[in-house]
């Protein structure tokens, strides 16, 4: 879909039909930032700051949504001409993919005139939140399948074909060594990965008779999927057929269905004692990172994973955190915003947020700038140094945060600057929640 | 994202390549169900269809994507011919959108060369899965709301914008009356709704400056928000400013955050007392059919809902039944799969799955042709007919299944056919399953 700038919700039409009509071009600063995690996350990873240039890089009205704000929802012609004029000519500063963040830590803070700062809110919410759901969800898998091969099958699982996608795109950032999805890795650039499904066994008057088929069609590498009929009877025509054809290269067996962990013991016994030791389990069907820390905790002999199951949302926001150089709080019960630009510090000890301008000695700030009055600043970046960052990021993470099972999460301090801004910003909004 | 051929996972393209070059051209037909609903599910409302047959319509692989499979995927050149020369050129049946259905009753049912029938089944089952999953939610939503208005929140909180258009459409046809996201309104004709956002507030130096340049810049149609400081403050100052300035129109509050019942209740009283009791009260944040239907239940004043919430996925499955004439059946522990070309048949005690050359008498056949050797049959549906589907078959709904908490399942029953099919179907795959 290509990204037109009434992809948006209309009260961020309206409120900046409200602020042209008035010539109110302050600039604000809007943070996004995850309120808080899930019950299963002990930390985030930073996904969805490329689209969100590229959409920002391009943002604009066509002539063909000016006239529907003035046709079909009365918007004035004064007003519609303003809006055809708009252009993202702001500053983002952004943490960037593949970096490991916390509840209430800004991913991307944008600074722009109010009324262009507000129309693109659910463009970036949209693709922050859902990208960095997918990766937090999916580096909490690469932890637990400790070292073995993950494969991204969500292609049949996902909200629509854009969203699978993406889903390709974002567990290659945390570790996934390849995807099913063909679309997606001829775009990234992906190792692809593919057996056969059970109607294929089911097209051929026997299993035997599709094993020997397919292996003869793909010699070089090949994975029988055994669970059709019967699974462990399938591992032993799946061990004949490589015996009887002399097969070498990449050979495994695949589990979809079952007790995976008496299954996968099973299928391994049969195959180390037909001498092919070599012969990999590949297991899929329905796996979460529960289950596959399950399944490896517990030993079981399986070599790759194929996982496509689906992941709650996060609760993210964006909220105005500066206008015209003043800095903003929202009061509303247990939804308050802490004030100001800032920037998250992180040290030996944990995580600071604080203030863009201040500078804490040992910390390293996450937030960097990605686009200065519109521009992007530097190349784009990569997925390899998206990957980069992940694996340097993941290193240092506590192992209290990585676990699977009811993991701890990380509270991010206040700086004492931010501390002593956050008063006087809600004094300042009490002032004017006043009744006059 | 135009969908192109490669959307596919590629095992299925190994499968198509292998029957392909062995010259497979028999006609197989896989059925499209969902197997088990999720606990919180009494029933699902079918959705997707139209956009599978958009994709059916227009199948085919580019020289792009061919070239992919040759030089990438070493796939040999007579095989990537024959990829090139592939069309859908096949029968669909499937049960139309807005109709009920349960668990084991296909949805969709497709019969072609198994090359391609195959090649099709992750657009299919993303689409199918998705736009059922968001449909069948939506209308709990719908029941739980007993006549109050809903409107579509969902842009922000979906994964990537397509989803987001998906969620607009499908939701209009349960009856959800307008959706947030101008660019759906406008595809698909929808009403749109929205109000302002807390930012718009805090962007004035008091609420009552903020409420009255909103008013005057909207004074047909204005809906406040209430909570950016104090809740029942912003109730008061909202009424202030609808007195002063003497407003009419369609009027209302939002509340976003806080004990929805207690404020709803709070602001209806200070609303009434100011003689406004026609200004409405519209309530929204992290709303999901349990809370919607607490909220209706204890009585809150509340005209309005925004819901946005995501959704669990379904446990939806793309089956072989019947291949070259034979009907078709896997063993794989608790995944069987009812052989044959199915139909649904809805009678006054529940539905009954039987065999499509069937015929109960006072039963209602739910699957109709929609497709026949790659050409659509009859006029595209529009979203009223699904809107009319739905409502049909909701008043026709037992209650229990409607329950929003701990509702109740139809186990549809197999036809006495059927069941003499099963059993032969699985004999006959115990016999394919026997190692030679």
């Amino acid at each position: 879909m290509p990204p037109g700038a009434l992809l948006t919700d209309l009260y961020e039409l309206n409120m900046a039909r409200s602020y042209l009509r008035r010539g109110m071009r302050q600039e604000a600063t809007f943070s996004l930032f995850v309120r808080t995690l899930p019950p299963s996350r002990g930390f985030l990873v930073s996904a969805g700051l490329e689209p969100c240039l590229e959409f920002l890089e391009s943002f604009g009205f066509t002539e063909e949504e000016l006239d529907y704000l003035e046709r079909e929802l009365g918007f004035p012609r004064d007003v519609v001409d303003a809006f055809g004029a708009l252009r993202f000519q702001g500053d983002v500063w952004a943490v960037p993919e593949g970096r490991i963040v916390h509840a209430n830590e800004p991913i991307l803070e944008i600074t722009a005139p109010i009324a262009v700062a507000q129309l693109v809110e659910p463009y970036l919410l949209n693709q922050i939140t859902f990208q960095t759901t997918i990766a937090s969800k999916a580096a909490r898998c690469a932890i637990a399948a400790e070292g073995r091969d993950l494969v991204d099958f969500s292609l049949r699982r996902t909200q629509g074909l854009e969203a699978a996608m993406t889903v390709a795109r974002v567990t290659s950032i945390v570790g996934f060594s390849a995807t099913s999805n063909v679309e997606a890795a001829r775009r990234f650039h992906l190792d692809v990965s593919g057996t056969m499904a059970h109607s294929y066994v089911e097209s051929f008057p026997t299993e035997t008779d599709a094993f020997r088929t397919f292996a003869r069609d793909f010699p070089k590498r090949t994975t029988f999927l055994v669970d059709t009929y019967d699974t462990l009877n399938g591992v032993r025509t799946a061990a004949q057929v490589i015996r009887e054809l002399g097969l070498q290269g990449e050979l495994g067996i695949r589990l979809d269905s079952g007790d995976l962990l008496e299954l996968s013991r099973g299928a391994r016994a049969i195959l180390d004692e037909a001498g092919l030791p070599r012969v990999r389990i590949f297991a899929s069907g329905g796996l979460d990172e529960l289950e596959l820390h399950r399944l490896v905790r517990a030993g079981a002999p399986i070599d790759a994973f194929g996982v496509g199951a689906d992941a709650p949302t996060l609760d993210s926001a964006y909220k105005l955190v500066e206008y015209d150089g003043r800095p903003m709080m929202k009061l509303s019960s247990q939804k308050a915003t802490a004030p100001g630009r800032k920037q998250v510090f992180r040290g030996p000890d944990g995580d600071t947020i604080g203030l863009r301008e201040e500078s804490l000695p040992g910390h390293e700030p996450l937030l960097v700038p990605v686009m200065t009055g519109g521009e992007r600043t530097g190349p784009h970046r990569t997925l390899d140094t998206a990957r980069a960052l992940f694996r340097a990021d993941l290193e240092r993470l506590p192992e209290p945060l990585k676990a699977i099972e009811s993991p701890q999460r990380l509270e991010p301090g206040f700086s004492d600057v931010l501390d002593a801004l956050t008063e006087t910003a809600r004094a300042d909004a009490l002032r004017r929640a006043a009744v006059p």
